[in-house]
């Protein structure tokens, strides 16, 4: 017999009810003690109103994949949402798109491109075209882009320096196909091939943009080739609206976390920087929906680039901000991060994240603050990330009885 | 889509780099409080540098195969190296063979085997031919030993009292053939069945053997007779090195330990008894290799012998090593154990297992002591004991981050 997952289970009975989620996401909000104080960023930061709620609520720490593995952003959010990180898979060519927030249609193909320089035999010399700076590469873009071949459209847009992203929008392409990018110097790029019958189209009509861009940037060195790679489809993710019959919208500034929500199915409000502005955002729409994501980069940057005072800050201005969602009586409140990114490793790390949730019936436990520490000894224990959207909903009132 | 599981995963984004990783393995470290003190071995103990380890690591405790299941050797150790103790199996034939020290190849297909009695029917009397001396055994071993038959080798070796390993090696041979041993008293021996037709040799030579066995034992009495089960082949593990890209050696004492390390890819370093110059070996060999499992005997054995106080005296031995580890500066010190062995249960079982995890890295929790009490509050929490090995990788920063 099969056994159903966890989205399975939740997906087979949950209901839809008038109730309130918000989904509060600090990204990168667990951290490491810096060695002078023993203490992380987010016991640093002066946080009566996140302790207040941790206080009335319950705590835990959330694993976003399993002990020991630092995730990237999209499993990270995948998790929060509730899907199984290693299980749904987002293809590099649709990541890249989806994070310059192009939107991705359901037949279209996506790649991931580098600009690069070959020499006059045509082998590769420079992965990155001596890392062209953003304005030239969209200056490349535009020359590249709105190309029909055999009746696929292709869209490049620039993402960085020499990264861009080509789209090939048309019927009947597949994304079995293997990269162009020979991965190392001193080779000339590969010819795309078709991993399946399917897929002869699209790598056809790949050879063909990347011999016309040959002819095209021919004097455009160092950006005179083009390398792609990670081609890939929009995947086929069961929308948070199918599996938990919420209407839901994302509050994100990031483009990343803005096509991220969008892959799951979530609107995508328009909003501006900072924290203040994006609880007025989720405010003015609060009668709109009855879930929210509500997303908070600062503290993710301020830990990649190591600057412990600034995490602790973005914290505080959080704190700061949560009276505000509080006073809307919301049925339920989750504050999470979708991993740790301690300041002292200035990136992502696999430690727990600190996890919070606020509702009239959560059974509150001892704990008082809102802090790694604490959180250890919290009533949720150490649970993964896929299962705070089911601990959500149920703190919603929004599940049936499982079984009779 | 399939699901990677936590061993691909990590095999996935494992790096290779010069940090080390020592994993201390006090075998059956967990143990019951006796009666009269409150306080189990461990918290008998004293440990203060295994306490001052614990101030400032991380701890917890570690659940071997999932609650209520006591395990063996074989699967106690499997899953601290990281690997799923219920999906990877290793056949009785080759665990006996292993747990005697000898090698098994890749072509071998080995089975256990008890001398017994039969009757002048010959229908099994005693299935352990009256517990036969280890001198007997070994006696009868040289006298069946070394026969050529269809072009296969038999290995005969003694195990203990009526135990003994058969190693079949030659080519074409599959360990999918039946039991010979009818598992009761009053039946003949069983006729050995391929289950498959690539089988057929092996059940051939399999029962040619017994043939001869029968007649060259004839006047043996009470071991007049064998009878063979688990017929298994090595099995195709992963090796460390393949999943962590790890250069990892052994450092055990038992043939069991250092059978199983073999098994799992590591090399088995020549050691003395007792914990020091275990210790000593390890020092010796820092620099030739960057993961060392450094297996500890003695606290398993006394509480198996329901010895409360040597399982004490060998924990504070254990203790008094300790600062030489240290001393070498490793990126990890993992201490752990198999599973526990309370002197009062005299015998291997199901409780959870200290565990403690130090390095630069590990985010310490509020523990100041290592011992069950302490471990249940520690800020790893419970933990599946294969998810130990990836824990180790990630404060050894020997993992890439999973996905974008």
């Amino acid at each position: 017999m099969d056994k159903m997952d966890s989205q399975e289970l939740i997906k087979s009975i949950a209901r839809e009810s008038p109730s309130r989620i918000i989904l509060l996401v600090i990204d990168g909000l667990g951290g490491l003690s810096a060695p002078e104080t023993g203490k992380t960023e987010l016991e640093t930061a002066k946080t009566p109103n996140l302790d207040r709620l941790a206080a009335e609520g319950i705590c835990g720490l959330s694993e976003p994949v399993s002990p020991g593995i630092t995730p990237g952003s999209a499993p990270g959010h995948l998790a929060l949402f509730g899907y199984d990180p290693v299980r749904y898979n987002i293809g590099r060519g649709v990541l890249e798109a989806v994070g310059v927030d192009l939107p991705v249609g359901p037949d279209d193909v996506v790649a991931r491109g580098n600009f690069c320089t070959v020499d006059e035999a045509g082998l590769v010399t420079d992965r990155r075209a001596g890392r062209i700076s953003n304005e030239k590469c969209a200056e490349l873009c535009r020359l590249l882009d709105g190309q029909v071949i055999d009746g696929v459209e292709v869209i490049v847009r620039p993402v960085r320096e020499h990264r861009f992203v080509a789209i090939f929008r048309g019927k009947g392409l597949s994304d079995r196909v293997s990269d162009s990018d020979p991965q190392q110097v001193g080779l000339s790029p590969l010819p795309v091939t078709a991993s399946e019958p399917e897929a002869k189209k699209m790598a056809s009509v790949a050879n063909r943009f990347i011999a016309g861009v040959k002819a095209a940037l021919a004097g455009h060195v160092p950006a005179n080739m083009v390398l792609l790679r990670g081609f890939s489809r929009k995947p086929g993710f069961p929308s948070m609206n199918e599996i938990y019959k919420l209407k839901a919208a994302a509050i994100a500034g990031y483009p990343m976390y803005r096509g991220l929500a969008r892959l799951v199915g979530m609107d995508v409000l328009e909003t501006e920087k900072g924290v203040v502005n994006k609880i007025q955002t989720l405010t003015q729409h609060y009668n709109d929906y009855n879930f929210f994501f509500l997303h908070i980069k600062g503290t993710d940057s301020a830990g990649e680039d190591g600057d412990f005072n600034r995490k602790v800050a973005v914290i505080e201005e959080v704190n700061d901000g949560l009276p505000e969602l509080v006073s809307l009586q919301p049925d339920v409140i989750v504050v999470a991060g979708d991993h740790s990114t301690p300041a002292l490793l200035k990136g992502h790390s696999w430690h727990p994240v600190p996890l919070l949730v606020y509702s009239k019936w959560c059974r509150p436990d001892g704990v008082k603050e809102f802090s790694e520490s604490a959180c250890v000894q919290g009533g949720l224990g150490r649970i993964p990330a896929t299962q705070i959207m089911p601990l959500a909903m149920a703190n919603a009132l929004k599940v049936n009885k499982f079984g009779a």
